[in-house]
């Protein structure tokens, strides 16, 4: 009874499972190319939303945790003694969540980010009575595409901005960059950092980010700090970048074969609620672990089709591990996440900050 | 700060908005086709997973609802007085969720599906020993290549060793047909029938599904139930492919434009952590209401990029409403939703079966 109640058979599924000692790993691995490069580590917590988890990532060196939202923030927070300093990576907007960040940052090292002169002004009136000023880095546009300032010119305009306003700090330059966008990084910010040191406003901090291109952060020796987030449980889209291998995935989803319809078709009782619809530019839904002649086709809800070209060869109530493409969608998909060490199922940890859109 | 309170600009983003006047309307289109039509009608409670809306739809008219998982029907029974009657359209397999499903059978009213043996068994199992047998339906598959028995006379067979298992009853026939598979499931359906009448095996209902073809269960008579979500709320997937309009959508994602860092591009605070990847055929991530100029071409978990070929014409800190591909999937993604009713905000309901992917 033990037996079954340490091994997978015991969980209910669909469940997502994540292996500590790949975990443990994986955290190594980032913090000690850091540690070569000079280079201050910042988890982006998105990928795990677990206290558990953040603090091993302290423990072995990081400076500190990133955060995408404010609610999420506040949950890491509450959860975690461990975490003294946080960066919120958004555009932080409106009365409510302005009151919520500054009763944060009477709990923790706070600092955020800004891209526009409305967001500078709305922290501006919120931390201008406040005893502490917020740090705010001005994030820039090197290529993704989404968020941040379009030159170094304009940046330069915006950290003046902030340096100026009573209530914040200038902290530094932040930005997410396109995967491979390392050289972008370099020109982008040298280029924004002497316009400012030109005008005598220190840059504190230049952050980067981003899992795929991490071991390429040295490339770009203007950044002080990295965030990253995937590359503590890695997925299928590292996998077929290249980024790590099958055996360096942490998070895998465990699903039940629920019915065998024909030859060469499978459903399993794993959907998008559980593997979500993110492709990341695959093609299919995650790989199974040790059929790479399968393929996810199909997902709706509740059931996920597998497909083959030859025989399928799998039997009702069969069990199958699936490396999804993307694992910090499937994380923010479940309550809890069945913990494995040594090959042994250690139990289930609620995951803290899912669902943490606000 | 009362109308404040009551109004959208109140509320923090991102959030799922539900309009109720267009839930009531949506109920009674439903409801008022399948009456004319002489079909019972069974809601599939995934699209709100709320009791509230599932009471409405019970009040309406429907016999019971439709959940697809164990943990999502204990959910929806827990919370909901008016709910009698449920079928779960999946195959259940494992000892644990079993005996959920035994002790969920003496709360109400309770069926499930089967389209294999090792799951009949499983159901026969345990079942045997209780004082109610569980009524049975036998999945057929007519098109949608999911679960299902391939063929009638199959599904004739499986139908007769069900009739034949102690602990159970033969409940009929099920399916969850392709768009537009109306003639298929009237072919599938009068065939299995006549098989299992020959053998004085009574089907006692054919249930059949899905909102894209809803308005053409009447074009198959074999059907005597059918089984419904999407249409309770609409979305773009259903406007698209001409099953409704704009105004018929109930579901709507409110965010807020927290940067417009170019002329024909805007970043708001919704990304697939709310508005989901779920493509279902479409380009683009959602529709912005009255901005059909618009696409949203881009998500990351907590960014939506929206695009345009002119000028976008946003400010930071706009609001805006996406009515998005996929609306079930978005119901899923949050621990509450803001319900308007009558242009006003009423308050935010508690998403009581979200998550219950088990």
């Amino acid at each position: 009874m033990n037996e079954r109640a340490n091994s997978l058979a015991g969980i209910m599924t669909p469940a997502v499972l994540i292996d500590l000692d790949k975990v443990e790993r994986n955290i190594k691995r980032l913090q000690d190319y850091a540690d070569q490069h000079g280079l201050k580590v910042r988890p982006h917590i998105k990928t795990h939303k677990l206290p558990q988890i953040a603090a091993m990532q302290l423990k072995a060196g990081a400076v500190g945790v990133t955060c995408q939202k404010v609610s999420e923030a506040e949950a890491m927070v509450a959860a975690t003694p461990e975490i003294r300093d946080v960066l919120i990576t958004y555009n932080i907007i409106g009365a409510e969540k302005l009151d919520r960040l500054a009763a944060l940052a009477k709990k923790v090292d706070l600092s955020v980010v800004a891209d526009n002169e409305t967001v500078i002004d709305g922290l501006r009136k919120r931390f201008v009575s406040e005893a502490k000023p917020l740090p705010v880095f001005v994030e820039c546009n090197t290529g993704a595409n989404r968020c941040g300032i379009a030159t170094p010119e304009e940046a330069a305009i915006l950290a003046e901005t902030v340096a100026k306003s009573p209530g914040l700090t200038f902290a530094g330059l932040m930005t997410y960059p396109p995967p491979n966008g390392t050289a972008n990084v370099q020109a982008f910010m040298v280029r924004a950092k002497a316009l400012l040191e030109a005008k005598n406003i220190p840059v504190p901090a230049v952050t980067s980010g981003g899992t795929p291109s991490m071991m390429m952060a040295g490339e770009a020796p203007v950044t002080t700090e990295y965030r990253a987030g995937t590359y503590v449980y890695n997925d299928r889209s590292l996998v077929e970048r290249g980024a790590c291998g099958w055996d360096d995935c942490a998070l895998t989803v465990l699903a039940t074969v629920v019915s065998v319809p024909a030859d060469n078709r499978a459903i399993i009782d794993a959907g998008s609620k559980t593997l979500t619809s993110d492709l990341l530019g695959l093609v299919g839904y995650g790989h199974v672990l040790n059929r790479p002649d399968i393929s996810i086709d199909q997902l709706s809800e509740e059931h996920g089709r597998l497909s083959t070209l030859g025989p399928i060869n799998l039997r009702v109530g069969d069990l199958i591990r699936i490396v999804p493409n993307h694992a910090c969608v499937v994380t923010n998909m479940v309550d809890k996440v069945q913990v494995i060490t040594g090959g042994h199922v250690l139990g289930a940890w609620h995951v803290c900050a899912r669902g943490c859109i606000t």
